[in-house]
């Protein structure tokens, strides 16, 4: 647990005392960890869809990102899409290789261990037999996600292996890709 | 299932005669149908990564997106990052926002429906108690997500509704946020 670490300085571009000084203080007033994040989604054409990251909740008020971020989203041509941006199934790759890359560096720094590079491959493998509908035995998501990192930095293998598996262990989007969560969909039509 | 509606011609921007040719190919070669989506990420600094979208492998080949599709994520200030991009768990309402939507504008294609409209609103809440360490009894990850469409188009209600149903029944993402998938991590470290 990162609050439990020896104190050290800023390192690896993370701002320790401030992450400490934060723990602190929602130690002292738990309802600061109470987040709700947003985003606004707009249909374009076809399979393309344009999502904006709205405001969000958390550490007691209302949040705007410092920038206006937009993505879209898009089926490939193989599938009949227009291929104008990545598949939906590639963000959650994006999400898992970014939310372990940020805990591996507040952990290491927590942990008074300098990184010089960390890079990963996350490759998901998925039959679209089940979303298309043609096999009711094949599920519509991944069957398997592999994600493989490479970490380098002053501290021995092992130490860095570390690293990985408790920001493995702290994940947020590891949790929600290995065990799920409910969802919620209402519809307005008209 | 898309493969056993009436068919008509293109509608919604989807190229509906191509989807259901397709949708026959794969029934009778059904090895087509197994794809590979893959990220590559890289560490910027703190808790800012940027990920690369890779060659995907699907129907019997490997293909390149047209376009080159790189995405940073970082965690916002009040959670001690710099905020140069959205955090990992907000492409994740990204990834639920565009499938669902995709999926919205191939089905109703496939039924004749012209859709004028397809807006979506997620919100993911999350207990930052976990991930932080600062309790065993709340898990590191949303605690729900809940996404609220509003649809309008050419037909009653009802139906519009059923294509957000649909569509649900058939989504990639839908299905592995709520029913999680096996993630492998492996690291090499140096």
């Amino acid at each position: 647990m990162i609050a439990t670490e020896t104190k050290k300085g800023a390192r690896n571009g993370v701002d320790t005392p401030t992450l400490f000084a934060t723990l602190d203080a929602v130690k002292g007033q738990p309802e600061l960890a109470k987040f709700q994040f947003r985003v606004s989604n707009r249909w374009l054409s076809g399979t393309n869809s344009r999502s904006r990251v709205e405001t969000f909740r958390g550490a007691g008020g209302e949040h705007a990102h410092k920038g206006d971020y937009t993505y879209e989203t898009d089926h490939p041509s193989v599938l009949v899409g227009q291929d104008n941006a990545p598949t939906p199934v590639e963000f959650l790759l994006h999400a898992l290789a970014g939310c372990i890359t940020a805990g591996i560096a507040n952990i290491a720094a927590a942990r008074g261990i300098t990184l010089t590079e960390v890079t990963s491959r996350v490759e998901g493998d998925i039959d679209l037999l089940g979303l298309l509908g043609l096999s009711k035995d094949v599920r519509n998501g991944y069957q398997g996600i592999k994600a493989t990192f490479e970490i380098k930095g002053d501290a021995p293998a092992e130490k860095l292996k570390a690293l990985v598996e408790q920001s493995r262990a702290r994940s947020a989007v590891f949790d929600v890709l290995t065990n799920g969560v409910p969802v919620d969909i209402q519809v307005q039509a008209a």
